[in-house]
């Protein structure tokens, strides 16, 4: 099942099922008029849905009108929780080696996790203002999940069921504001503005035979400026799964419905798929020839994220975004 | 104007206008269900809920019960965004201290703060869930303020202008989970398990002169264990008012209606007044003696955050918990 939030003029948009190609959608208020509304109450909502979904898939939804990514908002406009992780980790030894320090071993089984604003997420296609270049603007593509409800201490056998829908993320960061952060200890909090997400959300059984052991198996592809610059594929490098990611969370605290929980940019060790931001490219060129070429982002540049099935057909539509100055 | 959140049984809980003295309340459904509706619709939701405030004060409330505190969620029983600031610098002072090292000058100006997990908030009389004594529970008492919508690069004096209420928070910490999380360098994440807030949000106005620079000039009252622990003025020693907090927020990027922005453990220099939470304390033993005393809480710990007028009377009601075992 595939599910968007179009534009209404309201905070949460109206939820819309869309067919499985992308081409047609229908709002379902009978069911749920947000998608978190449908979260909050999804054992009722889901099979519901999955009804419409069929229809609508077989040309029967009465209703139904073009799909338009352009006019969705993000598949949760405003969320309750955004947790992104940095399960990649080739992502964080390229950072590491840059500046000549080992990735420590508790890395590799106790996962990098920071919490994000999720008051206000960018519309996928939306642009993304920039008040300032010097603060080093960059993309970071990742894959997440959105959790139903989480009891405290669930472990990932059981978050694993809990999943209920996978979309894509441009996790927007100000990179030359990081240092300063992180130096003062509290992590990342001005270096995260506003995150895009897919157009579209959708259920794990979308991916087929491509979600397994809680990873997509997939290339994530990334555009910048209209030219590939990655397509790693999410199931390789991933450390930590998506259950795992999640059963972080969980430790020492419950997740309610609509939770986001992300994979960090997602990174490969061959080098010859590119990669899912800038920063990346720059700690590379600084391992080679000592120093960063690469330049983050300037007004009027573009990217673009999406993820193809082996029909090569888009999934969840793409993130498409540009740089406008904010004054 | 005093607002609460009582228990229905749904996720958001029965929006509540509570009487000054807080004896009695009443729901206002043809207004706004819930606190976020009444926050994301403010200017047409505000003056009707200051009539009907005036209306429950002058005892004409036709339909007002009794206002029970142990029946209510927090008022925003989950919210969209809880950011949490650390503006009582001679907290971070202790803490510095206490490990033989300076504070950097820049902590002077730019304020730490980090990204709260904001899905599930403790009801304020209800306990606080441990898993394990081990991971060192300590109680914070602070101060927050609730905004409303506020744009992308909004100064301090523009964020003034949008703040509409005021709470009282416990932010629940587990101290012995923190030195691995901030060595890993992301911040804060398991070590911040579910935060408390009290029954009560009120409107700045009810402060008097007690709200002015964007401060609450009144002393914070922390009981632990039955006995006064602190009672810190919050009003002196905050390095960063509200409206500076909320500005450092907006830097990079615009904040929804109804997120939460909180001062940090209040602390003054005068150790007579004792300490919002069981780290300085700890910290004050170090630096004295060489070595903590202070143990954190255990299974059965109580601890009580409150604030009372200059009559003495509670202003926000009290956030009343005790620490039970989660298996």
């Amino acid at each position: 099942m595939k599910l968007a939030t179009c534009q209404n003029h309201t905070r949460d948009g109206q939820l819309m099922v869309v067919s499985r190609d992308l081409s047609r959608a229908v709002a379902v208020p009978h069911i749920a008029a947000t998608l978190q509304q449908a979260l909050d109450n999804w054992a009722q909502a889901e099979p519901q849905l999955q009804q419409v979904y069929i229809a609508l898939n077989q040309g029967e939804a009465a209703s139904a009108i073009a799909f338009d990514a352009a006019r969705c908002l993000s598949p949760l406009p405003r969320a309750y929780q955004w947790a992104d992780g940095s399960a990649y980790l080739n992502h964080v030894e390229l950072v590491r080696r840059a500046r000549g320090a080992e990735v420590p071993d508790s890395f590799y089984h106790d996962p990098l996790m920071y919490q994000g604003g999720s008051d206000a997420f960018l519309p996928p296609c939306a642009p993304i203002p920039l008040r300032d270049e010097a603060w080093g603007l960059d993309f970071e593509g990742e894959v997440a999940v959105v959790t139903g409800d989480v009891p405290l201490g669930a472990d990932a056998a059981a978050c694993a069921s809990h999943i209920r829908l996978l979309l894509l993320v441009n996790d927007v960061t100000l990179r030359n504001l990081i240092p300063g952060e992180l130096a003062k200890g509290f992590g990342f909090f001005q270096s995260k503005p506003a995150t895009a997400f897919s157009p579209v959300a959708v259920t794990p059984d979308e991916l087929g035979d491509a979600w397994q052991d809680g990873k997509v198996h997939l290339p994530l592809l990334v555009d910048y400026n209209g030219a590939c610059y990655g397509k790693p594929n999410a199931g390789v490098g991933m450390q930590f799964s998506f259950p795992q990611l999640v059963a972080h969370v969980a430790r020492t605290r419950e997740l309610v419905a609509g939770s986001i929980v992300g994979s960090g940019t997602v990174s490969n060790h061959d080098r010859s798929v590119g990669s899912c931001c800038l920063a990346e490219q720059r700690m590379i060129e600084i391992i080679d020839t000592g120093a960063a070429i690469t330049p983050f982002m300037k007004v009027g540049d573009t990217v673009r994220i999406e993820m193809k099935d082996a029909a090569g057909l888009s999934i969840f539509g793409a993130i498409a975004q540009t740089v406008v100055k904010h004054d």
